[in-house]
């Protein structure tokens, strides 16, 4: 018996999008959806309460961030991370490869998409004197808090996931970027695939050991950058493994996402759920559901929101612009949320100015209603059968008028 | 009509203290309430549906700080203050005579309640070069966010106060201190009681002239330091005017604090609501419930939340201590507060350490639920006969193990 069920219901005529259920044992997550991200067991600035008001299905944490604090082995003790956070639904943790090697290894500035050198491999490769070092059995790292020295394998983080005990859990992988030459981008894909052999066989072990705790679904994750062949030996590799569902992870050119995200889900099982790991902007998410990923987690709409600047239909804007100081309408005409429904711009313009913590609430709250809003009305359209309809429709108005 | 209408409902047999009810055009307040500070027209990390929930019935703004920002016009014209901030309880709007001679002349330290030298009069004293300077039409302060110059007179506040809209607004007074010379407090004092005759004089004016807007209350000042025979002679100066309620504010020494309240709500009429202003510490509002005080504000519950200090019946105790680290309890045993009920004192540890809006809000959700419930005790045991009873059993556990 699987951690997670996944059932498809209505699917695309010409693409790979689907509709479905994934069922864990904490509640159902209707897909296509967009999971809020709480890195710390804490969505930023919003309670657990609002992320249920605002369509939350699920939150997604991060192992690395909680393994550092408060511990792993703490959260555990509080019933894991869903009573630690007070959060009653469905939880995801990132297994920490990609924050080890980005947060640990200093090098979150080269992970931009346009490839400005080719020392990439430099800075993750084997044995040189980095913050990160990674070898074939794991990686070795420095934390961001302290600079104290800590090392995951493929079973450590499968241990901490497990003591983290979210319902959906991911494969220890390694990240590799656009600048990564090809042979080190085939190095990476044979360590990766060796990982995830590790992270499953590990998980096995201790989903048995600890058979008195709620059942975790382990995701495979499938890397190989830019490259089809790598994306689709990779997603062929993890296909022929016995894993719960798929996350879709490392660097992916934001023009190319589409194409890229298909090469994977066309290799994978269709009875498994996908996740677009760290994915994006609406236009991303349009792609990603139309390649046929099911679920999504991004910082964006938290992060943008605490420096005051919101998402509409109409392209994103910021509070702080004059204009918004006597605007006594809503964040966006047509908004459901709580804060569209309670809260004029001009009171928003306000608690920025006066740097008030209700300020990154009250826009954040907006902005995950937004994204969350956004990915629902693409299962309704797919269930419809008017996604494309939908596509055009909405992404013609929001690329028009944003910035 | 007056803005506000008070009953009286239990008294206490042996002092001042009663039990009462407040009508505003807002709702009702049951005495004695403590209220909680929305000093910018927003209660610092916590919503108002959370202000509701944890008992609070009305929310105190301060007129100084919006006729900065975002300007009163701006809250006037987005339908006063209550509207601005999605607050639909009653509303108070401080006077701004505390904030711009203590913010605006920068001598906020001179404020502490040990008299450490007798400069206070060069401080305030009229035509020095001072950023506030004192004169007996107003005061002409520079603004603590700019530098840039204003002038408030009783007038400008009474406007501003009827543009903010609050239920209950403050008369302009003058604020001494302790270290003030004793030929300064009565100079002081007079000008105190003049103002008070031209605010009630403009506040009846406006009053007429807006009579289409809900009717404010208005409550006159008391002033007078340390000093029996000067206080006694505000408090009689002021109830010979036509007040709806008084507020009893100044520098308190804190030892002789009921001694001082009763000073003044012996001269006062007991037909209408006294507000102690700014006041205080749980032992402070035992001493002003018994003295005769109804309501009372102050921001030390959410200030020193957001510095992780947390109240209980043993004391006041930081949760950054290492031992809340694996503690599985709530802040406090029996608090029936949303944080209580949902959190543990580790999770709380760990949003403090990770520096997380949710530690702000939490704690600031537990501490205003503390002192809301402290008061309402209050309230309950005057009604029930057994305030003396309450006051030294309570007072008994909670200073003993105070630090």
């Amino acid at each position: 018996m699987d951690g997670a069920v996944f059932t498809v219901g209505s699917t695309l005529p010409d693409a790979p999008g689907r509709s479905g259920t994934i069922t864990t044992p904490h509640g159902q997550i209707r897909t296509p959806a967009f999971i809020p991200v709480g890195t710390k067991a804490t969505v930023k600035a919003v309670l657990p309460e609002s992320i249920v008001q605002l369509g939350g299905q699920a939150v997604l944490s991060n192992a690395y961030h909680l393994y550092l604090q408060p511990g792993a082995d703490i959260v555990e003790e509080a019933g894991g991370l869903g009573a630690f956070m007070n959060w009653r639904g469905p939880t995801f943790t990132d297994s920490g490869g990609f924050q080890v090697l980005s947060l640990g290894a200093g090098f979150k500035k080269t992970l931009a998409m346009d490839a400005v050198g080719t020392q990439a491999d430099d800075v993750i490769a084997p044995g040189k004197d980095r913050l990160a070092h990674v070898d074939d059995d794991g990686v070795t790292f420095k934390s961001h808090l302290d600079g104290s020295k800590h090392r995951f394998t493929p079973e450590v983080s499968m241990r901490i996931q497990h003591q983290l005990g979210a319902d959906i859990i991911f494969a220890f992988d390694e990240l590799t970027t656009l600048m990564n030459s090809r042979e080190y981008q085939e190095d990476s894909l044979r360590r990766t695939q060796a990982w995830a052999e590790r992270c499953l066989a590990e998980h096995q072990r201790l989903s048995a050991e600890r058979a008195d705790k709620p059942r975790q679904a382990l995701y495979g994750v499938v890397q190989g950058a830019q490259h089809e062949d790598l994306r689709r030996q990779a997603a062929r590799g993890l296909a022929g493994l016995d894993f719960d569902g798929y996350g879709v992870g490392g660097a992916i050119e934001k023009e190319n996402l589409g194409t890229i995200v298909r090469w994977v889900t066309d290799e994978l099982p269709d009875d498994r759920p996908r996740h677009l790991l760290g994915i994006g902007e609406p236009e991303d998410l349009f792609e990603g559901v139309e390649a046929g990923c099911d679920t999504f987690d991004c910082v964006t709409p938290t992060r943008v929101a605490r420096s005051s600047r919101i998402y509409t239909a109409d392209g994103r804007h910021n509070l702080m612009v004059a204009a918004s100081r006597r605007d006594f309408g809503p964040i966006e005409e047509g908004c459901d949320c709580y804060t569209c429904t309670h809260y004029t711009k001009a009171y928003l313009h306000h608690l920025f100015k006066a740097n008030e913590y209700n300020a990154a609430t009250l826009c954040s709250i907006h902005n995950e209603r937004f994204f969350i809003r956004l990915v629902d009305s693409m299962r309704d359209a797919i269930e419809a059968g008017d996604f494309a309809a939908l596509k055009q429709e909405w992404l013609g108005r929001y690329l028009s008028t944003s910035a």
